[in-house]
């Protein structure tokens, strides 16, 4: 949760969550101002965190956050000294809230903040083409060349070398060092996250942002999810190549090649080394280990151990793949 | 056939339509003008209109249409108020007169009648970027976004409180309240329908539009095309993720979770609470049921009847896919 | 090796070339001049080549070039006249000598000699949008529309009667006539070549070109990488749809028709009257031959004969296909 790209709202009291969420008010203090929200390792006095897992129970009865969304059965694991807000839908609950702490992590809505620049004093590094806009506070290393109708929306961080294409849209991101990001990318959009809700979904806030690491190569067109409560990352030296979605908090490791419209589904995590075919498809929530291979076209459903070579749909071992397709 | 996109040859006349057809011509009045090209259920007198298949011959036999495009084997069910035109391919000759009376149909040049909007009085209730291109005639509602280099062409409509992203472009399409387009999406081009024809292939005029329902959310660089003779329609609270491609004609329902890359064929049905997975293709021409839910990377090739769970590819039940992939 | 599009060093000395791979300096006239790389088939005199399979010993053997790049078990093979640079990785020591010759032809770095040009003399043949660039020595022909925000490298000729869209961008690119880009596509992008390489893979130069003959239509968001050494052809009257990928040096024939979504991986070459369905996916270096069909969906491995009908993944005989999906 980077306030460097999401403007928090310093103004929530407990009433706010209460009347939010429509829960009885039974605190006393109805202005108590909540300082943020958090997950269970991060959560200080003060903040408001949430817990739904079994899994997790350790670490919430040593929480300092000052207020906990939990659903009934788990009330018992939360500590004295927080508070349960006890919700039907502890996901649900913790988009709203996030929401009212973050409101502008929810919409894509474009930067009005940013500014058509030319070739001049204040970026004398870099060179520019025509039309290119750059918001707020934007941070640009030296040598970088930044193509023509180029979108670097506010606050975000290039490094030094980097060459962005033409057409290339980046939002709540931060970019290493000698990084190629070719045409027609878009880069830090939102996530794919909601939850349906009959004639309008409610849309789930994305306060992650996305990492590009040193000599990461993107090809046109190509889409990068930011993350919803963690990040995005695309690992150093990893080229990927056109048309390829990878969504929200996927994190690849270094040295990947991933060929054309390969597409990620969110909450995967990729090894170092991997080498994916092209049109391959990754679920979601996966774990790929390092130094896998993945055939073009397949679709991989399973974690997938380290060095295994794979294909299929679903993805199984190389050998098998050919043998029953003799 | 909206003709507030597509502007009608008023002047079309019997001689005109044989003379294209290369048809000898047996009527006495060469310079009777023909009003309008219409489908069998809407043409009146004055019009000409199609029929080449048994299935629709008791609509015919009651049209009041005045010319009817056919062939040899379906004049029979012609009634005589209606003069029969004897073609051999009776779609290639559709399209052809089609293209006669809307010949700015069959191309997407592009509208050269965009202007260059910054925030003004005739926008005064909505928020536009840098370098946004409004056409003639082009109607946007209260509380609107419209992003950075976003091109809206003329005569397209859009609802209240929508945010449109950056480099979006919009044709012929009418849009919903409450709706998202996020950068990069492509919406209303025409259909990919053309006749194979030696060296050079005649195009299918595209006269359909695009209709976007309220609450719709549609992902980075996705495309949708705009009906060859009915429309594309996406319905209300439907989602779809990056980078998906709806062919022509295609109609999804409501409340759908469409995920990236998924690519529909042109002409088919989805209805409503259908979830898609990542990468999932839908062949042309089916009709797929209420509360689908298709695995993703699956390929249907068949209509899909409500409630069913499919994967694989060919898409079957899902309890069979995961038996015989074990 | 078009130097239309690349600018040559023309000051290349052999002890520069010895310097790059970290050779033993054994010439006797260290500041002796390389007039350009080429492949051994046209090679000539002053040239360095390379040499790298038994497959091509016969046409070495004849070569005119004074230098060729080989290794140690292919000494053998080269003529006299022609003196060896022994190495150990022949096609990574051919990528760096490349891009010695070609600095220009590794980064799709914007091109930085573009200008906005609104409807003028110079091209009072052709219709153009707002916000158009174009660069310097671009050649359009007679009735060529050009859309809003298009980007028109240096150096790129387009036919007669050509309609460009919106949003696109072309570079090192012949064009023919009649051809239809559609809007967001991005045509002549270096390919997805490099040599992994630790923490920072090395790219290959991409000289080739992209060549689209007379005809053809590119849908919406489709992608076409330029060759690395031969040059990526699209043939007369083949229609691609939208988000296609199509990866360096592939060749497509006459009257294609490619769906939405296929994709291309690099050094393949399709026949003519081919048609693809949507989503099916080409591994690279495959020939595939005339007339053939190849289902929606479909992932081609294998090198597939005239006339043929196939689907699966991997795709075989559709009838074989259709009786083990039953």
């Amino acid at each position: 949760m980077l306030n460097l790209f999401y403007k928090k709202n310093n103004n929530v009291k407990i009433i706010d969550v209460l009347n939010l969420l429509k829960l009885k008010n039974n605190f006393k203090n109805h202005k108590l101002k909540i300082n943020d929200i958090k997950d269970i390792y991060t959560a200080k006095k003060g903040d408001i965190t949430f817990f739904h897992s079994n899994k997790y129970k350790n670490i919430i009865s040593k929480s300092k956050a000052s207020f906990c969304l939990t659903s009934k059965n788990y009330i018992k694991f939360i500590p004295k000294s927080c508070k349960p807000l006890v919700v039907k839908n502890v996901l649900l609950s913790l988009s709203k809230i996030t929401n009212l702490f973050y409101p502008n992590s929810v919409n894509d809505n474009f930067d009005s903040n940013v500014s058509i620049f030319s070739n001049s004093k204040k970026f004398n590094n870099i060179k520019l083409g025509n039309n290119v806009m750059l918001g707020k506070n934007v941070k640009i290393g030296r040598n970088c060349l930044i193509g023509h109708n180029t979108i670097i929306e506010s606050n975000v961080q290039i490094g030094n070398n980097c060459s962005i294409g033409s057409n290339v849209i980046i939002r709540k991101s931060i970019i290493g060092n000698s990084v190629n990001i070719l045409d027609g990318c878009i880069v830090g959009k939102k996530g794919f996250g909601f939850f349906p809700n009959g004639k309008k979904n409610v849309k789930y806030p994305h306060v992650g942002i996305v990492i590009i690491e040193d000599n990461v190569e993107l090809g046109c067109n190509s889409v990068i999810d930011r993350g919803s409560l963690s990040n995005t990352v695309i690992g150093m030296n990893t080229y990927l190549d056109n048309q390829v979605h990878v969504a929200h908090n996927v994190k690849i490791g270094k040295n990947c090649i991933i060929a054309g419209q390969v597409g990620f589904a969110g909450s995967s995590t990729i090894g170092n080394n991997v080498m994916i075919g092209g049109q391959a498809g990754i679920s979601g929530h996966l774990k790929i280990g390092d130094n896998v291979k993945i055939g073009g076209g397949s679709g991989v459903i399973n974690d997938i151990p380290n060095n295994a070579i794979i294909m299929g749909y679903p993805a199984k071992e190389i050998r098998k793949f050919i043998k029953e397709n003799k």
